[in-house]
């Protein structure tokens, strides 16, 4: 089969990989239906160092299952499920929590070695904990809304769940690409009473008010803070969903907190420490958040997408199939698309 | 009048002083009958640069009230009350959400340039707003413990409460001072399971114990950690409720927390940033805290101290008068002293 490999920056290749097969009794194969590359994707895409053997590449699918181990007794050949970008047993403590990304098994599909779902197929550990089966078929036209469910909408629901958004509270997103995006689609189903965008490319701007932002703030650093305090009553928003993960902007997303406020940060960070130790302290400000446990939001998050009430497939503005994945990267990371399907 | 004012590292003076008089009509003048030396007052005790006029000390207070302006309508004079270390006016949005300590008035006692409680009295702005009459008499055997509500008993619970300890979880408290066995009072207080202190002073450990502590971690760093987990079921506590604000205690106190747990702050920043922004983040721990809006928790905690059921009050293991001041903070500082008591 034929599946996508990071070999170091800017150097994405598709590659002839072994079939993938059955290990353990409790693995699935899936042939992959539709993938997608994801802004978490452009940091190795920037800084990863050259490697031979690269990185299996991508974890966000939906799929078909071919093949279940012996042990696998809640998915069956043929499913269409969703694959939540983690590995969770479905048995553990923390799964029965409900925080399936701190899985006593927990991997991450193309991370640390793990194969990826940029591919043609791929093995899936802890199928029955894992994938999520889908009651429609594989050409149905929700497929990009539930795609998202793999990774991006879940992910923007946990930093608005994390920052405590609830009816009536205001809202600032940090960051534009696809989950900051979503974010405000999980912000406004909340309840959210004002949602403010702090991002400045033009077509996520309005795909975001599309989605329910009220109000735009395309300044950065200390007059984005003065601006969004401006917006808010004076003294910042209740919840703030953190969807960059850079120094820069975790700093703003706690500046531009309220007092007694909450920031829910899932940018991956890049940086060792949280700035803004002072401010957070002495404003009473929450940081929560981390990756999104989307195994479990699924249940919550489906009948929306299922009946229309959300939409966030929108954020797909380019589909490429695997040949066309490197392109897919270099267009993400050029701000050309804000996230690629991928057709293998 | 005498009042307690440090002019520089090291160098407490108990100086005369202008009698307080009220300045606003919303104003009261307290005369102090109990005040106490904070672990915080400890850090421009080790720290501060040398002043002329020096910064007039003292935040946490018992007193009686000498006098009002002509808009304090609800405390009356000859009333006891506990002194917040916060001014709070009792009527903007963030008091009335029991976050006193963001009130839009907010004023630290002791703190840049404002009067302090180390003193024979003081004036009270908001006095409506920030003080809390006390149904005792001002020779009550309970004012050691009804004086910690001002300050250390409502902070230990504010460590408990950010980082969410409730019945049947695992709590662990990061540093061994007055705040930090207050946090184990409150820990027990709100049913935690499980509570391991961090510390290793003799006599403040076999305190903790009295107070609920039900194991000690006398180790420190990657130490500390892996004796927490031992003592936890192998994944960290709920809850940690961390008292110092040093870098290594906050680094210690993420580390030690179970996925998905928390980790309330009190103790106030000593660095620019928060460490350890990746496990926190692929721990999904919500970081919490900041000052502790006292006066909101005063309701709650009150009835406890009247009706015996905590006594916060053992945290004070000496008393001084005016004189005895500038000793008392050396032995707090030497760690002689757990927590000095003024008398003055």
């Amino acid at each position: 089969m034929r599946a996508t490999v990071m070999h170091g920056a800017g150097d994405v290749r598709i590659e002839d990989a072994p079939d993938p097969a059955i290990v353990e009794p409790t693995d699935a194969i899936m042939r992959v239906v539709r993938a997608c590359v994801c802004g978490s994707d452009l940091w190795p895409y920037n800084s990863m160092e050259a490697s031979e053997t690269g990185q299996s590449m991508g974890h966000e699918a939906i799929g078909i299952v071919e093949d279940v181990g012996a042990e696998v007794s809640t998915i069956k050949r043929g499913d269409l499920v969703v694959m939540p970008f983690a590995i969770s047993d479905g048995t553990c403590e923390f799964c029965h929590e409900g925080l399936q990304t701190a899985c006593v098994h927990v991997g991450f599909f193309g991370n640390n070695g793990m194969n990826g779902a940029q591919a043609e197929a791929l093995r899936i550990p802890y199928a029955d904990g894992t994938l999520y089966p889908l009651p429609v078929g594989e050409d149905d036209a929700l497929l990009p809304s539930l795609l998202t469910l793999s990774d991006v909408m879940g992910t923007g629901h946990h930093a608005a769940v994390t920052a405590k958004v609830a009816p009536g509270k205001r809202v600032a997103v940090v960051g534009d690409g696809a989950v900051g995006l979503c974010g405000v689609i999980a912000a406004k189903r909340l309840g959210a009473e004002q949602i403010i965008i702090l991002g400045r490319h033009p077509n996520r701007i309005a795909l975001a008010r599309e989605f329910g932002a009220t109000e735009v703030v395309s300044e950065r650093g200390a007059e984005a803070v003065e601006r969004v305090k401006e917006l808010s009553g004076g003294f910042g928003v209740h919840s703030v969903l953190e969807c960059v993960g850079l120094d820069a902007a975790v700093q703003t997303a706690i500046e531009i907190a309220r007092p007694g406020g909450a920031v829910g940060r899932v940018g991956v960070p890049q940086h060792q420490a949280i700035p803004g130790a002072e401010p957070s302290f002495f404003g009473n400000i929450t940081i929560g958040g981390g990756p999104a446990p989307v195994r479990a939001y699924i249940d919550e998050l489906l009948p929306d997408v299922l009946e229309g009430r959300i939409h966030p497939g929108q954020v797909f503005d380019r589909a490429v199939d695997l040949d066309g994945v490197p392109d897919g990267y270099r267009a993400m990371n050029d701000r050309e698309a804000i996230k690629v399907m991928v057709k293998p």
